[in-house]
């Protein structure tokens, strides 16, 4: 079993890293192999090029590599801190970037717009969110928009409907003692998947 | 009057552009002073940096300049197609890096989370989509989530209640004379807001 997994956060100390961290362990515990990408450190470049417009593939070969990654995978997880209701721009970017014809999804011949050719149906989507926002304010003042981002429009948009995601907060004011349990946490989410997984291929 | 314009499309034939095109030159048919940006142009780099975190201000000369024209402006523009519910990255970044202490906004001495000190109140919003998603589907199925991001998680945050967004769609399907009527109807906006903005100094 294989498991992309996607971290995006400039700071090499952040909760974000630590949950990066605690995942690709605990997958590898779990007798996954971990395709992990930490995109700062990659410097993996967000902007969409003219030449990717429309049904052009892309000649990066990094963005090939994480195309081959991200099709390679069982189970798709990104890790990336709430910024202004959506991902940090350079994780907007490998959507806009990898998540494209022939590999992510196609569309039929000589269409530009319509329902897409599925390709990542049967993957399971994991989706791990760090945030300053009080989840009052985010659920009713916010509406909490990276929901139906990566819900409907990335992971339904590419026919996975397996899909969980978690929102850990307020990481600015929590003890050690909370990061620990949401650690915990990612452990027993992996534990989790693993036996669904499992269980499929059996 | 100023008026800050923000565009974010890779190709230059785009319909994005003749959107930017036609606004800029209403508003400047209507005494506004236009600061605008074509942000694949400038070649804007949208990945904010681990020295901009917290209330850091940037040292990048073109952000800072993006931000006194943010000052600057009565009105914010924003023209980008609509990929994945959410802004392509280059202008998912102009948001993470301009929309900072202590330009935009600020946080209160000592806070790292919380409701912040708003900067932008009084100033409009206007944001101009073009999508290939047949209106039914992204209602329904997406969910619209550009709505909340604009309007709650962007322009409700900074403080700035009036707020205008007008999608057109399907862009790829259109005919010559829907985008000739498209491009009207911005020049009504702008004959309109320009109203709302001379009764307010009046």
């Amino acid at each position: 079993m294989r498991a992309l997994v996607i971290l995006a956060h400039p700071y090499e100390n952040s909760f974000n890293h630590a949950i990066f961290n605690k995942l690709c362990g605990s997958l590898e515990d779990n007798g996954f192999k971990v395709l992990a990408h930490d995109l700062y450190k990659e410097e993996f470049n967000p902007v969409l090029p003219v030449e990717e417009l429309g049904k052009a593939p892309t000649k990066d070969p990094l963005v090939i590599r994480h195309a081959e990654d991200l099709l390679a995978a069982d189970i798709l997880c990104f890790i990336h801190p709430n910024w202004w209701g959506q991902p940090p721009a350079i994780l907007k970017g490998w959507i806009d970037r990898v998540i494209r014809p022939p590999y992510a999804y196609d569309l039929p011949e000589g269409a530009v717009s319509g329902l897409p050719i599925e390709k990542l149906g049967g993957k399971l989507g994991l989706v791990y969110n760090t945030s300053n926002t009080p989840k009052d304010r985010e659920d009713n003042y916010f509406g909490d928009p990276l929901e139906k981002e990566w819900r409907q429009c990335f992971f339904g948009f590419c026919g996975i409907k397996d899909f969980r995601r978690r929102m850990f907060r307020i990481v600015s004011e929590s003890t050690p003692d909370e990061r620990q349990q949401w650690l915990l946490q990612v452990e027993r989410d992996v534990l989790e998947i693993s036996g669904i997984l499992k269980n499929r291929k059996a």
